[in-house]
C-alpha cells in the first residue's frame, strides 16, 4: 500500500488537522467526535444542512461547508457512516433556531445513524427533516445499500439546498428544494482501477489492464457490467446513455452536467472526456446550462469517472449560481 | 496504459475541446495553434501575462487564465514544449498595448521557444519581458534543465503578477513583482509511483512497492534519492527540511505555503501532509500566513506531492488575496 499517512487508524484524525490548518478562515474542525462546521455556525434564524458519511471522498462533505452550502459535515472513518452521536452533534452545533436538513446519501449504515441522530435531536426539541439521495442509476440494490446508492449528485442537493438556506428560505422549502433535486438527478460512474482502504492495506476489488467496471459505486462495489477497456467515446457513450435514459432527459431539457472524477483520473484525461459528453447531449437535444468539472465526490485514488446529470429549471439556475464559500466550490464571493 | 482517452495523438487537442465547453463563461480556446485566452482579452491599456508549457500538468497553466492572473496560455503537447509559433500567438491575442510578460518555467525547450517568441513579437514592436521560474530545489541540472527546474512556484508568480496587472501595474513593476516571487520561493517534489505519457504508452519510470523518490521532477526526471517508503511524518520532514534550508526560510518569516498534489494523490492525504507541514513551520518558527492545499501543478495520474514556500511580505500578500476569476482558483469575485 502506497500512501503518505502514518497509522491507518489515525488518517481521519490527522487529515482533518490539516483541513483545519488549511481553512481556519473557514472552517471549525472538532476531532471527538470529528466534525467540521462553518466558523460562524450557528447562523441564528436560518435553516442548517448538515451532512456526512465515510471518509475517503473528499472533497465531500467537508469541502463543501461554508456560506451558500453545508453548516456542518460528520466524517466517518474511511468508507465507514459516521455515528449518531456525531451526526447528533453536529446538529446541535450548528442548529440556528430554524430547523435542520439531513442530506444523507443513501447507504444502510448512513440511514440509520442519520436517523437515529434525527431523533436524539428531535427529542431535544430541535426540528429535524431528511433528504436521501439516490442518484446512481448503476443497480438497485447492492453491497450496501436498500434501493440506489447516493453518488455525485449529493453535491448538488447540498449546493442548492444550502443557497436557499443561506437566503433565509424555511425548512418546508428547504427541504422542497432537496427533494426536488434528488427527484431531478441521475449518475453512473465508471473505473479504470481501484482503491485500498488505508485500514484494510489491499485494493478493494481487482481489474486487468485490459479491464473496466461500467456502473461502479464510491466505495469500489460493483458495477453493472466489467468489460474491455474502451477509447474515451465509447465509455462516455455508455455513461451518458444510460443516465439520460433513466430519467429519462428528453430533448428540450436543460440540465446541469457534473463530469467527475473518482480521484486518480487526471484532469487532462476528465475536460477530454466532459468534451465528449457535451457532444453526446447535443446530439439528443439536451442543453447543457451549467456544467462543473473536478474531482468532487471521489474514491481515494481510483482511477474513473462519474457523469451526474440535473434537469434544470429557473429556480434551481438561480440558486446553483448563488454565491457558495467553501474550500472546494467558491464563487460570487 | 489504462486512460480515458481516445487518439493518443489527440489527447491535447479533445481535452481543450472540453475545456472551452466547461468554462465559455470564462475562456477562448483555440486548437491552431493551440491556445487558451481569457474570454475578454485583450484588455486594453493593462500588462498582458502569457505562460504556457507542455500538457499534462492540469490546472497548470490553462485553469490560472482569467481576471486577476493569466491573459493566456499555450499548452504544448503532453510533457512537451509549445512552439515558438504558438508562443507568439498567445502575445498576440492578447498584448493589450501595455506589454507582455511571458511567465517561463525553465525547462530548455520552454525557455527557447519562449525566447524566440519574444523575439518575434519584438520584431512587431511589442515590449515583451521574460521571467523564468526555477524554484525546485531538487537538482541543480537535471534531464530537461540547466539550473533548477520550474515547479509549483510557478502559480503564484502568475497569481500575484497576474493581481498587479489587472490593477494596472506597468510592464516593470509586474516584472519586478514576478521577480521577487521567484526569488522568494521553494519548492520540492516527492512521488510514490509514476505516470505515462499518453502517445509513449508506458511508465517514465518504476518504482518499487516500497520505494519513494524524493525530489522528483514533475515529468518524472530523477530526483535526489531513491528511498524505502516512509510514513506521512518522514516524507513532509525531508521536504520542509530541503525547502527551509534552501533559501533559507528563517525564524519569523511569513510564508505562503503551498501543499501540492502531483495528480493521483487523494485529498485525505494531501490535507494529512499538510497538517504535519504545519506543525513543522511553526517548530521552526516560520509564520504561515497563507496557504494552498490541492492539485495545482500536477503529473497526470502520479501519485506524490510537493511543498512550496513563498517568504511574503505585506505587498505580496494584498496581491495574492487580490480577486481572481479563473478555473482552477478563483476568489473575491
Amino acid at each position: 500500500m502506497k500512501k503518505i499517512i502514518n497509522d491507518p487508524a489515525a488518517v481521519v484524525a490527522e487529515a482533518l488537522r490539516g483541513m483545519a490548518a488549511a481553512h481556519q478562515d473557514l472552517l471549525t474542525v472538532r476531532t471527538d467526535p470529528a466534525l467540521v462546521t462553518r466558523a460562524d455556525a450557528p447562523v441564528a434564524g436560518r435553516v442548517a444542512l448538515v451532512s456526512g458519511g465515510g471518509s475517503g471522498h473528499e472533497p465531500l462533505h467537508g469541502g463543501f461547508v461554508g456560506p451558500g452550502m453545508l453548516h456542518a459535515a460528520c466524517p466517518g472513518p474511511v468508507f465507514t457512516s459516521p455515528t449518531p452521536d456525531q451526526v447528533q452533534a453536529a446538529i446541535e452545533a450548528v442548529h440556528g433556531g430554524a430547523g435542520v436538513l439531513l442530506v444523507v446519501k443513501n447507504y444502510t449504515g448512513d440511514v440509520l445513524n442519520f436517523e437515529t441522530a434525527a431523533e436524539l435531536a428531535a427529542a431535544e426539541g430541535i426540528e429535524v427533516r431528511t433528504v436521501l439521495v439516490d442518484d446512481d442509476v448503476a443497480v438497485k440494490d447492492s453491497l450496501y445499500t436498500a434501493g440506489r446508492r447516493g453518488v455525485g449528485g449529493t453535491l448538488l442537493v447540498e449546493k442548492i439546498a444550502g443557497a436557499a438556506a443561506e437566503r433565509g428560505a424555511d425548512l418546508d422549502t428547504c427541504e422542497e428544494l432537496a427533494r426536488r433535486v434528488v427527484a431531478n438527478t441521475r449518475s453512473l460512474g465508471m473505473a479504470l482501477t481501484a482503491c485500498t482502504v488505508p485500514h484494510v492495506g489491499e485494493p478493494s476489488f481487482t481489474l486487468a489492464e485490459d479491464e473496466m467496471e461500467i456502473g461502479i459505486g464510491i466505495h469500489g462495489e460493483p458495477g453493472r457490467q466489467r468489460l474491455p477497456l474502451e477509447p474515451a467515446d465509447g465509455i462516455v457513450r455508455r455513461l451518458v446513455d444510460a443516465v439520460t435514459e433513466d430519467l429519462p432527459f428528453a430533448e428540450g431539457d436543460r440540465v446541469l452536467l457534473l463530469t467527475n472524477s473518482m480521484g486518480g483520473t487526471p484532469l487532462l484525461e476528465l475536460y477530454l472526456a466532459h468534451g465528449v459528453a457535451e457532444g453526446l447531449l447535443a446530439e439528443r437535444g439536451v442543453t447543457v446550462e451549467r456544467r462543473l468539472v473536478g474531482p468532487y465526490v471521489t474514491s481515494l485514488e481510483m482511477q474513473g469517472m462519474s457523469l451526474t446529470l440535473l434537469r434544470l429549471d429557473d429556480e434551481l439556475i438561480d440558486l446553483w449560481d448563488a454565491p457558495v464559500r467553501t474550500a472546494a466550490l467558491r464563487w460570487g464571493c
